[in-house]
Parts: C-alpha cells; structure tokens; sequence
C-alpha cells in the first residue's frame, strides 16, 4: 500500500525541534531512570525512559498537544475528534482542554476503565465501539464530517510523530548527562509513531546507535514488514495483554520512516510482558501497563542484542487497572 | 531529655548546601510531580517529592552518603555500621558501596523481605534483631566497639539531617520552576531527620510557608511533642503498616529543630494511607510504601490546613512488598 504514496512524508528533526518548543511548560521533561541493583543483574546498564510519568501517564500527550497547537484559531471552535484505544485519547482530551476545544473520542468498549474515565475526566466526550467488529477510522471520518472538527489520528501523521520525536532529544540529552553511550535502544511499537518519531531524532543526535521496535507476538506487524520489505497486517484473530499496541498494520508514514531509522523488529511474550512490569514494580519504582513494558522485557528477557553495553529503553505509559496490576503482582514477583 | 543538651546541634543551610555538592552525580534529583486531574479532584495543586525514584527508592541515601563521604580515608577500611528498619538500610548500603566501605545493617527480623534483599543486594552484612525485644541502638553500639567501624545513625545527626535537607533545597527550585508559591508543605517523620532537614532548608529558601511532620497513628510522638512542649514517646504496644516510621521518641537533635521550623503534626490512620498508595498508583504511576505515603495521605484525606492554595508533599519512599502492594491495590482502588 505505502508504494501508492510517491514520496511518504516524515517530519525533519527542524519538526521535532518546534514540537518541543511548543511542548515545553506543556509537557513534562520525564526522567532517565537507572537501578544499578537492576544494572548488576543484567551485566550492564539499563537506562529507562519513564513515560508513565508523562500528562496523562502516556507518551501520547506530546504528539496530541504538538499537532492540536497547530489547528488555526478559527477551526478551534469546531473542535476535534479522534479514535483511540485509551492513552491518544486522554492525550488529545488533555491537550483539548489546555487549548480551549471540545474534543470527541472514539474508543473500545473494552479499553481498560482507568484510561476511559480519565478521557472522560479530562473532559471529551466517549463514544464507543467494538474493537473487532466496527471500522474506527470510518466511525471518525463520520463525525469530522457532521461536526466540522479537525481529525487527530493516532499515529500516522507528521506532526504527531514530530510530537511523539521530542522524547527522542529528551533522551540523546539525558544520556549525554547520565554519561552513558547507548550500544541499542529499545522502544515499544503500536501504529509505528512513537519509534518513528524517537529513532528519526536519535538518528541525528546520536547517529548509528541501533534502534529496535518492540511489538508483542501476535502484533510484530513492524518487524516483519522490517523483515520482509513488504507492508504487512497481523491476524485479525492475534490477542494480547498490550492493549495499546493493538494496531492492525504500521502506518503508511510511519513505515517508511522506520524502514530508513531501525535496525529491526523484536518481539516478546505478554508473559514477558508481566514479568517485565513486576521488576518495574520492584527496582524503578514506577506503574507501567502492558504496552508501555514491551521495550523493558526485551531488555530483560534477553531478546536485545547481546552486549555490554548501556541499553535504553522507552516505557511508554502507565494507565493499567489496579485489578490487572495486581493480579500480575501477585503471580510476577 | 533533651533539656540534658544545652545546645542541640544543628546543621545550618550552608551544611545542607555543602551535602548537595557531595550527593550532585550520586543521588538522583527527583522529579516533582504533578497530576492535574489530582489537582481537579482537591480544588487545589498537588505537588509530589517522588523520592521513591530516589536511588535505593528513598530518600534514605541521601543522608547516608552526605555523611559516610565526610568518614576520613584512614577510618573508611574499618567499614561502617547502621541500624535501621530497612530503608536507611540501603541506604548505608549503597552509600558504601560508592564508597568501597565494608558496611553491617543491624535490622529487624520483620522488615519486608524487599529491604532485606536488596540491602543484601548492595553487598552489606545483616545482623537481624527483633524490633519488640532488642535494643537496636545497644546491638549498633557493640558491633563498633568490636570492629572500629563508624556508626551512621539513622536521623539523628547533623550530617544525616543536612542530606536529607537536600530534599528541600530541590523542592524549592522545583517549585519555582512549577510556578507554584505552595501554601503548606507536608513531610513525613519517622524520627524527624527528614523534616528537620527539609524544614530546615525551606525555612530559608521559601520562609513563612508552614510545614507539617505527617506521622501515622500511634506513632505520632512528634506531633505531640510539638503540641505539649515536652520530648514524648510512643506506647510499645502500638503498631502500623507504615514500617519506615516506627521510631519510639523524636531524636534529641532532630526534635529542637522541628520545634523551630514545624506549624504542627499531622496523623493519619493506616487506611488513609492504603487510600493514599491506591491514588498515587492510579494518578502519578508511582510505587509508594506505607510509610512513605503519609505525608499524601494527609493531604487527600482532609487532614492538611484547608485552603486552595498550592500544596506540596514528600512521599519519602517505595519498597513495599509486592503482595502487600498488591492487596491494597485490590481493597482501595
């Protein structure tokens, strides 16, 4: 599909620099955290990128509030809509509310409970559909139709990535101070947009470092597209704890991008998955939900390369319900 | 007892001023966080010291490395000696290790198998004792004697309390940076070095705001000292979950200052803080332990001065149990 598009848009790292300008007092700079006890257990040292720390406890507020300060003042008042399994959705809410829009979400009926009543929380208005019988990009395009609001996509558009990018700078500083020289960094795959953003900014400012996406198995969509050279979707049937990364197939611009940034595609185990959570649990300190852990658990289940070298990673958001949190907990530990 | 010391010692803001210079590479600066649907939910800011990321997750190291890195060259091969219910355990630990000392943690049978653990981690002794029927300072005191090694006290001291007073000097900044002008601080006080520290910074850099020591029911010694003028200690009978904050009386060194620094004490009961580590989970996706949920507790639970200005709290600490995590996230979400 991608090769209908002639030449596929990318941000330049100039995009993700004005992402970041409008970002700053908005978003929160996350911290790179470090466990040397952790550190000791895998041989080398882990750095890890804490976006459950972000607004909202997901990455996703960076790419909303870049591309929603961009709408002009006068289609502000129509508002926008955007579909999303939970974490874009309280992102593009937050981001509506500190600029004064209206804002409309199409969401799963399964999305977890925190991450639905904290949409609602910040103010949008639901609405609901089923994740594997409705078409949510239709159910969009529908009401941007009727309402005359500006569509948000989750992932496959310029700006949006440039947003999501910022984490990227964030990190090639961070490193630069935690006097670390990364040998591999690792960042969790949905749509595409978070690693396409983060390897095209590390590309220039820390240049030839491999940079892998990390997808659940059942979802490596990426990595055999990677793999293949071919755009691939995964298996409508394909189920997994990792919510957020549900996506069906990578994004018609941010494959592209990905494609000229990565190293490949790894993948791992929801076992690895909650396993990974737990350890963030004892050693970081920090709540991270099954999507957001995908990138950790490669890093700690020996699917990164191998080396010793510091590794970073991007844990991409927190938003999971106490429930599962603890069931995990109690069975992980 | 405290009218035996005619001057209680104290470190003055250039003590603590001269600790941040050691701990500057060594302790992690926190991030203050801040969750504006937190903020909609009180009619007021929240501000949040998130010590758990501290290294070792509390703020325990960062007393214990001001003052093992003052121990002279020729004292350090003899090692060091702590007692301590597991947080200012690994602390010292740590501490030592950055150091190259040999360190022995005198702890209590019961302290939660994390902190035993993960002081075992950090390459220290444990000689256990039990917290109901031994005299911890008396074991401390012997284990020198014998060795030659140096005592790190866990709060009462002046170079513990000037690290500790770090916290303050962060949050200070912090705050500025935040644009909040804070209309009470909350910390919470097991023996008093961390608010006598803190306070005692703050008194300085943000003078006239009252802050509180928060401790938990039954051990509210500091809080009843403050309010009757007299040094007053805890009932042995009580008990908590907040494991951090049993301490039997305020420290001599670190009652006279609280005295001078304190608007008051707080006390919150064990399920406002089971509450408080279910909110933190949900709101801020940070790991927090009972005794260093206190200070939060106070503040969602009503039991901080009324108001709508801009509140800030310490949450000293995450190493709890995952099992116990784990019940309370499915008992108070």
């Amino acid at each position: 599909m991608d090769t209908a598009v002639p030449v596929a848009p990318s941000p330049t790292v100039a995009d993700i620099e004005a992402a970041a300008r409008r970002l700053t007092g908005k978003a929160v700079r996350t911290p790179l955290l470090e466990s040397p006890l952790l550190n000791d257990r895998l041989g080398r040292r882990l750095l890890v990128k804490a976006e459950p720390l972000q607004r909202t406890g997901s990455f996703k507020f960076r790419g909303a509030y870049a591309k929603m300060s961009l709408i002009p003042a006068d289609r502000r008042p129509a508002g926008i809509v955007a579909y999303s399994s939970g974490n874009h959705a309280q992102g593009v809410a937050a981001a509506a509310r500190l600029l004064g829009m209206p804002a409309t979400i199409v969401m799963p009926k399964d999305a977890p409970a925190i991450k639905q009543r904290n949409t609602a929380a910040w103010g949008a208005r639901i609405v609901p559909y089923d994740r594997y019988g409705e078409d949510r990009e239709a159910i969009g395009a529908a009401l941007t139709r009727e309402s005359g609001a500006t569509l948000v996509p989750p992932y496959d558009d310029v700006e949006i990535i440039a947003g999501q990018g910022t984490i990227g700078l964030e990190m090639a500083e961070q490193l630069a101070e935690a006097d670390a020289e990364p040998s591999a960094i690792l960042v969790c795959c949905g749509g595409g947009g978070l690693v396409a953003g983060t390897s095209l900014a590390l590309s220039v400012r820390l240049p030839g470092v491999p940079i892998y996406a990390v997808e659940p198995e059942g979802f490596d969509d990426t990595a055999r597209s990677l793999a293949s050279g071919e755009r691939l979707g995964n298996r409508p049937e394909a189920r997994s704890i990792c919510d957020a990364l549900l996506s069906p197939m990578p994004g018609a611009v941010t494959l592209p991008i990905n494609r000229r940034t990565l190293s490949g595609g790894l993948v791992v185990s929801d076992d690895e998955v909650r396993r990974a959570m737990a350890v963030a649990f004892e050693t970081l300190k920090l709540v991270v939900e099954p999507g957001g852990a995908v990138a950790l658990a490669a890093a700690l289940s020996g699917k990164a390369p191998a080396g010793d070298g510091p590794m970073t990673v991007v844990c991409s958001g927190g938003n999971v319900d106490a429930e599962q949190f603890a069931e995990i907990l109690r069975n992980y530990s």
